[in-house]
């Protein structure tokens, strides 16, 4: 009965639901679904879930349930397995299929050509619109998403794009060429999927062709692959900011997720423990005023929590390409003004609060410079490194956030220490 | 000559242009930009910068600029501006327009209403497809991203859709009714467009018809919007969690984004000194054994980390709607255990450092003990937080980052100078 309740659900509410689930209910789950769905459920999973399941399967059955699938989909499928498999995959596949996806597969993943799909219809510009008309009625149906015809050359050289609207709204006995729009450019095959994402986006485009690099019509791309590389995109700056991977399936068995985040927690720790040699090259104020011991973390938060803000603001601001060389100084000096006058503001509040809390008028002046010190060094920081890192082709979104707390744990210390050891001595 | 460069551009790479630009480059090139190009380059910028543009125009201004536009399009920049003005910019346009964008704005701006399009093409069933085409071809063009026509009955309730894929693949002689599909349900103007976007996202819709209370069709929402919503979404988390808004102009004048930030330190400030506060208790231990102070901020930080990497999984999973009262079980415990495996890992390692570096078992056990206890408090409450402040309708983005490292840092001293305290008495 729950067979027949899960079966009823489409191929995207049953891959919603595994995605949901624990592990154990997932492969309960997936034994109960019908065997001509899997391929269907199987593309709309996640590639660490994808890859879960495909481990259970040969050859023979990989091939079965992909038959049918949009070459871009197979290709998705198959990345997740070792190479010797994708090749027996590919021998137990009608000719026609290996064809397709082995073009897909000879693109980089993360390319135009390895999101593309091969089902393309084209037409030559001669033609008449009727003609046009009565050869897709010869069609069963359109490959999906189909908003333009591909207009090629006999050497199926890309020439422009014929809309459907067009073809419906004008005189039939036109030919494409007359009303055959020429204005946007077809997709280069080896285009970062990034870049294609954009290209959408600023566009509003539904499809678009793609050419190899003798410009012939090798594919289309999709809008609803095109959202999934968006959504990837967005969530990859999340993720990667607590050094997560994007693709981290949520509910993950606990001996998959462990060895993930220790490496994480790994790193940090080297960062903690830098900062704390810092402390400890002034353990002798420490020990004569101990209410250094006591806001000694708050400096370091609010440059923590100040760098982040900018840091976040400029990774955003990268990931949407609007920061270059040319604006790059007045988002500097601009993050450094917001960082000096917050300085200022705070470090008034907090060295009240100090000379209050300690009665002790050194302490918060001390407190407050080293306040103004550090958050101007962490918003610099934070607008300055992920650009560096990006210079280093480090992924800033990564990196940017262990960089940027060493350097505010750092400062914080030494200028809030180093002030008092100053004062005190 | 640089005005007739930028004019060359498309709306969008203006846009972009824009966008990238520090404030008073904008104001300079915004002046350079063709008349007629205004409206379409307004609708392509985030509501900051358009609220900065639209506040130097008159009412008679900005409904001349959106003549011809979407609706919904013309919705978004009449949002920006303050109701006395929307009334008089309504006033001024056509009452065609007049009439369509008040459907619009009768919405919610987050709502299926509130991003819809009122311009749709609407057939009868009893149609045959010949007549629906020589009904086409007395168009000029059909609406964007139409893939579908909308079957509706006389009463302008929805019935189905017929794709012009089939349109295009059928016997023209066969009638709307047998062609139609009528499996996907029409969107309620009331939904939230974050359910919008996952609907589209997961059934691969380009466009899909809306209908008020009563089941009638009053508009479309086209992919091109859903997308922005999409990217809106995730953004909104990376940048709450940092304490920002999704929309923050990334080179907005230092005036604006300074008080914006302010706030989010002063509410760390607070958190800064809860945990100062606690410090305090233990001044006399400190004061005995100063080796405390320098190692008290790792545990502190190994929990905040730990505790992010929890916090940031289950906020994405919240926002793909995969977290729901019957997996929280497994991932609470998941995470504890993650959480308590990785806490025994490095607090080994860090117990082997400390006893090597001061020379003092007793504090290499405490900070042992104490990590062991924060990062599996952290990661217990990383799970449980945004749970928490969800169901108490507080964004677990914007308030979970803050709430997470209070804990982490309150539990963290208290844990670790606490120990000492018992240990060193
Ligand atoms: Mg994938
Ligand atoms: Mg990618
Ligand atoms: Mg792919
Ligand atoms: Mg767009
Ligand atoms: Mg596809
Ligand atoms: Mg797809
Ligand atoms: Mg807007
Ligand atoms: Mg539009
Ligand atoms: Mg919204
Ligand atoms: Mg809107
Ligand atoms: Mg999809
Ligand atoms: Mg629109
Ligand atoms: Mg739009």
């Amino acid at each position: 009965q729950v067979k027949r309740m899960l079966n009823g659900l489409s191929p995207v509410e049953i891959a919603h639901l595994l995605e949901s689930s624990p592990p154990p209910s997932r492969r309960a789950l997936w034994r109960l679904v019908d065997k001509e769905k899997e391929g269907d459920i199987l593309q709309e999973l996640p590639d660490d879930i994808q890859a879960q399941f495909l481990r259970r399967m040969d050859a023979q059955e990989v091939a079965h349930i992909t038959e049918g699938m949009d070459a871009d989909d197979v290709a998705d499928i198959l990345q997740q397995l070792p190479d010797r498999v994708i090749k027996e995959v590919l021998k137990a596949m009608g000719e026609q299929d290996r064809q397709r996806i082995e073009t897909v597969l000879s693109y980089d993943e993360d390319t135009a050509g390895g999101m593309m799909d091969t089902d393309t219809i084209t037409v030559r510009p001669r033609f008449t619109l009727d003609v046009v008309l009565r050869y897709l009625r010869r069609h069963d149906e359109l490959p999906a998403s189909t908003d333009n015809l591909i207009v090629v050359n006999r050497k199926d050289e890309f020439l422009g794009l014929l809309p459907l609207s067009k073809l419906l709204t004008t005189d039939p006995s036109i030919t494409v060429r007359e009303v055959m729009s020429t204005d946007a450019e077809p997709i280069d095959a080896q285009l970062p999927d990034t870049e294609v994402a954009n290209l959408f986006e600023r566009n509003d485009w539904v499809s678009a062709p793609v050419v190899d690099e003798d410009g012939k019509v090798v594919g289309r791309i999709t809008i609803d692959d095109v959202v999934d590389v968006i959504r990837e995109d967005a969530d990859h700056s999340l993720m990667s900011m607590a050094g997560l991977d994007e693709e981290e399936d949520t509910f993950a068995p606990v001996m998959r997720t462990t060895p993930r985040r220790a490496i994480w927690l790994g790193v940090n720790l080297i960062t903690a423990i830098t900062a704390s040699a810092v402390i400890s090259i002034f353990q002798d104020t420490i020990d004569k005023v101990v209410a250094l011991a006591v806001l000694m973390p708050i400096v370091a938060s609010m440059g923590g929590v100040a760098g982040s803000q900018t840091l976040t603001v400029v990774i955003r601001g990268m990931a949407l390409s609007q920061v270059g060389r040319h604006n790059l100084g007045y988002l500097l000096s601009k993050e450094a003004t917001v960082g000096l006058i917050n300085g200022f503001i705070w470090a008034l509040v907090m060295g009240g609060i100090a000379a209050y809390w300690f009665q002790d008028i050194n302490l918060a002046i001390i407190i407050a410079a080293a306040m103004v010190i550090n958050l101007l060094t962490a918003a610099t920081m934070g607008a300055l490194l992920p650009v560096l890192l990006r210079a280093m082709k480090i992924d800033p979104a990564l990196a940017g956030s262990v960089a940027l707390t060493t350097v505010t744990d750092v400062v914080g210390f030494f200028a809030f220490l180093g002030l008092a050891t100053y004062f005190y001595a």
